[in-house]
């Protein structure tokens, strides 16, 4: 069977089935980092690996400044899901021998400019030839408190969910230009007992059942709630992807206090609540245009 | 000008010159693997990432298996030019939908292969979709102990080189099925100061001046004393690369011990003394065939 018709959750599951783990994995595969410690370390390392690539993940014409910025940017994204910091990366560059030497330079600006917006040290560089499309692959680290690192798999049914932003529409250029949600995934994980959180890289109908999965409920969504980017429809909002925002679960008891605080902290950033986990494993939706978006669970 | 009239290491020179550090980076960009730690740590977190290229570090008919355990063994390799322990790696691979997920499933294998004899877990996987040949990034990391650390900068004048194992000829099969030295890399740094160490990837030629240069030394070398694969000639030993062996310095007066102890530890693999690092910044080479294959060190 090929690749094309078999879905990335569904290979990642059989490929990495029988690998062996041990008392130093906190989180390993189907997370947005993995997390390493002792169960008694204050401090966890956070591990992620990701990558772009020409053609795929941005246009041959696209900046190269845009596609530095990115590539660096996604990976700190999956880093602040976790409720922690970006540390360390190292960059992995494969080009054509025909590449000019300033279109590396501009993505290595680009780099540049997102590991200093968020204090990230680029400690390794490599290039490969390619005869194939430019490929950027970012290998990041990050810290955390344990008592604050957040995974998919905390929410309960009855939690709350929310997201941050606006959804959709990122490809009309936010999903090269996008801030990592760093600064308000580490005031949530201070101030709130968040009890899963990933940041929405596929898009929100397929990165809910994720979370939904690994925290082993079901959900119900508001769709009419969900808070869609101007000029995106409900069906972008859900399905474009590359939104790059939170998503997160919290109990109900602490959801006031949330939402009064953080309109004090980030008056001009929205955050919505757009449904709930549930103990159901069907799917339950508030459906506004009779599509169901959304994947089911498995 | 495009990037094939560039050399790598010039390349990464250029592209990573105004990147920041800061105290936690024990060494960056430059070497094997980066190191991260404070000064008083005991011990320190080495990363390294590296990739294989379908058609550039592997025929498109290579068996998945040997493509899988060479993509994580290449980093595996680089961890041990430390003086250090793998442990934790990322997986990312990009392929073309048409791709079998038979073969993907073979290069799991592989990897999984290499991580369970190097005692590696594997805690993360990506795949992404790529419209180009078949690419896997792995990020690895690794700890060392602060007294074992082996850089590539801590070689002096007069500290003899030595090289482990036979060099050249590996485009026969043997860049897809080595073994990563760590064990002999691990006993060199518990008992021996080795002053500076790299696996050699590219070829003595390009690698030993690399090393001189980090070390700030010259070099000289006895081209009758490199030891060649059985069948290569000494200029496939020189330049083909991916031998995968250890390069290292020691001091003149611990070469004795190191000789007679290495031959009772390893007594089947070859330590071979080539030359000795030096002053002088010209290349000083006793010339077996009349050609010089060494780079010249900036």
């Amino acid at each position: 069977m090929k690749l094309a018709h078999y879905g990335e959750d569904r290979l990642i599951a059989e490929l990495t089935r029988t690998l062996a783990s041990d008392a130093s994995v906190r989180t390993g595969i189907g997370d947005d980092c993995a997390v390493i410690g002792g169960r008694r370390d204050k401090t966890w390392l956070l591990l992620k690996t990701d990558c772009v690539v020409e053609g795929i993940h941005f246009l041959p014409d696209a900046a190269p400044r845009r596609v530095g910025w990115k590539a660096l940017a996604r990976a700190i994204s999956d880093i602040a899901a976790m409720g922690g910091l970006p540390r360390h990366a190292l960059v992995t560059l494969a080009a054509s021998p025909e590449t000019p030497v300033g279109r590396l330079k501009g993505i290595y600006a680009g780099l540049k400019k997102a590991a200093d917006w968020f204090n990230v040290r680029i400690v390794g560089g490599e290039t490969s030839a390619s005869p194939g499309p430019l490929f950027i692959s970012i290998a990041l680290t990050g810290s955390v408190e344990a008592a604050r690192c957040v995974t998919r798999s905390g929410g309960r049914a009855g939690d709350l969910l929310f997201v941050t932003g606006r959804l959709g529409g990122s490809i009309g250029g936010r999903h090269l230009d996008f801030v990592p949600r760093v600064a308000e995934a580490r005031w949530l994980v201070r101030n709130f007992r968040i009890r899963a959180m990933m940041d929405l890289s596929d898009g929100l109908g397929a990165d809910l059942p994720r979370l939904a999965r690994a925290s082993g409920t079901g959900y119900e969504i508001s769709e009419p709630e969900i808070p869609c980017t101007k000029g995106a429809t409900l069906r972008q909002a859900i399905a474009d992807g590359e939104d790059y925002e939170l998503l997160f679960a919290i109990a109900p008891r602490d959801a006031a206090a949330l939402e009064s605080m953080w309109r004090n902290k980030y008056p001009k950033l929205p955050l919505t609540r757009i449904g709930r986990l549930n103990q159901k494993s069907k799917i339950k939706n508030q459906k506004s245009d009779g599509f169901d978006h959304f994947a089911q669970p498995r």
